[in-house]
């Protein structure tokens, strides 16, 4: 589990005066980046190795709205991990009153050099990092 | 059905050398009001009337990445409308080879003055629109 | 002279229910490209070549808001060029009354391979489109 | 003088690698909000008391690219500030190295629902604000 907070920008606004639902999926992003930075694993260094995660699913439901200065943060878990694929969870809180305002899933492979690849093969290391974090949030459900 | 044609942008693309993911759920936007002005409800029609179409749920299958310059149909449908919701699909498509390269779902309510609100109710004619459209669309499957 | 004609999105707008003014950015960017195309020089091609087009330098002069839905027409003019750099500008007129809402220019050199370059030297078929443009452009004024 | 520090998001990339030149100046209106909400006068406050602050003039000097997980700090100063208009400008330096790699400005106006206002008139107070971060940005020079 890992949360990553965010203050909601003016140019993230739409005339509805909310938040605009397609920043959503780019918080997420930002999210999952910090997330594994944290565990170890960064984006810089995956590259490095020649190695990206696109996204081939996402889904978000949106409970309550997002407005302009608003804190948020974001409680990401790692709900499968096989080596080969994930699926990460996202729930976005509000900072101050604690309400849960949106759910989120992303579901990710691992490329390298443009073909699909198993993390657990190409960067063994990488893939314990990812690991230890899938075994710790299921653990902790 | 509706299509609604769109030319990937160069300030849409990442360093993947992809259009972003974040960016398929504009094109969905794009596409969805284009839909409603092309059945008779714009947006700016709507919302003279003080109704708003909030997004409540979003999922994006991606299949095969787009690159810049692509040039995508996303063929529109109407999957579920009750006068109080709908749920709209979407599949992208490669305008030059015709493969499907996205399938996507929207779900939404509609608001007005920031209260639910049935559309069937608030604004019969357009509420008439959009239900010869979900017919039409569920005739054709 | 190039005209690029443009609906403005809901997704390009803000809480103050206009056209986020960061968007135009992106709009002369579209209207460059579209530009190119037309001359017979497109990204798709100079990028094969192993070219790019950075921006050095923008400046956005607004003067009237552009609102959802509104169709802008960016007049775009080659105001100089010597085969190592380019000036250009962009005039934004509504559709609907011929109004300009906004004037831009945009600075920009060749890299290939992430070194400054000169198109001339480097391409010298797409530089004859520039020059031709550019002086079509200098003639028109 | 204020600094806002930046981390450059993935998102925020295009197909050169480097962060999309439009991005800027999305950074430019966090820098100053952030900006605002330390020196009293914040976006939320105005906003209540019907005040809105466009952005009529921007101009953005790229010199070097900023990349993915680069972290920038932006130095924003009152350049001139009437009660009626301001002009601030911002430079960008990577944290790392202490480089200047974008220097930038941007002019704004004050609108109370709608109309052109002055501050100095409509918040007497926030006026006080803004005026005392002007002094000390003209005396630190």
């Amino acid at each position: 589990m890992y949360t990553y907070t965010r203050r909601a920008h003016y140019h993230e606004t739409d005339k509805m005066g909310i938040i605009h639902h397609s920043n959503y999926v780019k918080w997420m992003e930002e999210a999952r980046i910090e997330f594994m930075d944290h565990i170890g694993m960064s984006m810089v260094q995956l590259e490095s190795h020649g190695i990206s995660i696109p996204v081939s699913k996402i889904s978000v439901d949106y409970r309550k709205p997002v407005y302009f200065d608003d804190v948020i943060q974001i409680i990401l878990k790692v709900e499968k991990y096989s080596g080969v694929k994930a699926v990460l969870s996202y729930e976005f809180v509000r900072e101050d009153t604690g309400e849960t305002v949106t759910s989120a899933k992303s579901h990710h492979g691992f490329l390298k050099d443009g073909r699909v690849v198993s993390l657990k093969k190409a960067l063994p290391e990488m893939h314990g990092y990812m690991q230890a974090a899938a075994e710790e949030d299921l653990g902790s459900e």
